[in-house]
């Protein structure tokens, strides 16, 4: 039973919006600032789980994050896809004129660079969290300063929207894992969706000949990423998200992989949040 | 012919010694702050090429990196892989204890975090560059700061290495790409690697079936990701490396890959800097 969930970021951040809509409003949540700080939550117990940004449709996936996943031996019990929308918010009665700071965290810069090149007289500086930022103009009452933030955080801080979905792409997803430190306890009737890591030698054709054995066993790709080996740089390691109708058909598959790649695991098996 | 270079960050970063290594130590190179300005200064004829870092073994590709190739039509000419050193360095005679702020790029805090566990008085701010920091701190005489950054920065800006390797995985290559706007002018006969770009349908052994090909044509593949196609999220395009010992065996692989994946497109064709 998951009854407090370790989210990065505080209130008001996107992580949050994520634990309302997976499990419900009313879930307690504990902020962390760092991803790090995250998985020391639930590897410590104080949490039952963690919410964790994984890849978006503009950047691709977080790296460091599936590292933290693999290295720690969490597994993903669920996935969940958010539209990201970044809205411009301060102090109330400030206009866009009076900003002349705009704080947020990297990706959101990244995210909103060409909103920014019609008003160069705001500078644009890096920080750890989006709706962190918001929260600080409240508490601080920080005049000419923006932040880049969700409604939530807008909603949460009383700040004033000076300029709605200021994203150069206006559809623009994240996926979230949560994840657990025990496996699943989704019923197998369930789970239609696999996250798998798998090594493999850079013999010519290895990576089709498991691909084929995923397609002989009526498994869909619909992720794969070949990651350096840390300490062995260019040795990779591959991680294949996988999508089935028969948990029976996932079951022929992993066994059959588990014979013909290196280091094979299971990173979680889960329910496909994209029916 | 290559005469001058564009490279992000300044005189001292990464950047500026794979320029040195690929080319020579009197090649002419131009600083720009971001990769953005980069391409611009490219696609604007103010240089003939430009060095830009791909991926490194930590924290996977650089996602942005490939999209600005891709979106502007800009050739892979060549890669070179650099063994990347951090090293902690500030004014002479100043001590670790000294040290209040350290500036530097985010890859580098991130892939140096583990050493500052053991000195919680020092504080760590992102900033846009390694060597830039080493630059300002040389020209401010800045006390009580410290940068982390290349040997050649030290070196240029007369800063005193504090601590040496500070980077938590002491084997970290980071490999860069030279590109320019028109295609290789390399020699057929020196060419043995290929970056491909191609987009699938989600049917499923789409994917297998192009590998099997790439694998009868006797095409090796050294790295393959996944990538949402931006504006249609969870679409992916797939982006591959091939090396191969005879350019007909590519010609051959190129011409199929050309009728069954859409949008095939080459990303160029270089000399593999791993032999």
């Amino acid at each position: 039973m998951i009854k407090t969930v370790a989210i990065q970021g505080v209130k008001g951040s996107f992580h949050h919006i994520v634990s309302q809509q997976f499990f419900d409003k009313t879930i307690d949540v504990s902020e962390y600032l760092t991803f790090d700080g995250v998985v020391d939550s639930i590897m410590n117990a104080k949490n039952d789980a963690a919410i964790m940004a994984i890849e978006n449709s503009i950047a691709g996936s977080i790296i460091p994050n599936y590292a933290l996943i693999d290295n720690f031996g969490l597994h993903i019990v669920g996935e969940h896809y958010l539209d990201i929308q970044h809205h411009l918010m301060a102090l109330p009665n400030q206009t866009i004129e009076d900003i002349k700071e705009v704080y947020s965290h990297p990706m959101a810069l990244l995210q909103c660079k060409a909103f920014f090149k019609k008003f160069p007289h705001i500078k644009l500086i890096e920080d750890k969290d989006t709706a962190e930022v918001a929260q600080r103009i409240q508490a601080n009452q920080l005049k000419n300063v923006a932040a880049i933030a969700s409604r939530l955080a807008s909603e949460l801080f009383q700040l004033q929207i000076l300029s709605e979905s200021i994203q150069t792409i206006k559809h623009n997803e994240t996926r979230f894992f949560i994840v657990k430190t025990k496996n699943s306890e989704i019923p197998e009737i369930e789970i239609n969706k696999a996250s798998i890591k798998f090594e493999l030698d850079h013999k010519r054709g290895s990576l089709a000949t498991i691909l084929n054995v995923l397609s002989d066993c009526k498994l869909n790709l619909t992720k794969i990423q070949s990651l350096p080996k840390i300490e062995t740089p260019w040795k990779y390691a591959f991680f294949v998200d996988v999508t089935f109708d028969a948990y029976s058909d996932y079951i022929k598959a992993k066994s059959i992989m588990k014979i013909m790649a290196q280091d094979f695991k299971v990173l979680g098996e889960y329910k496909n949040a994209r029916l």
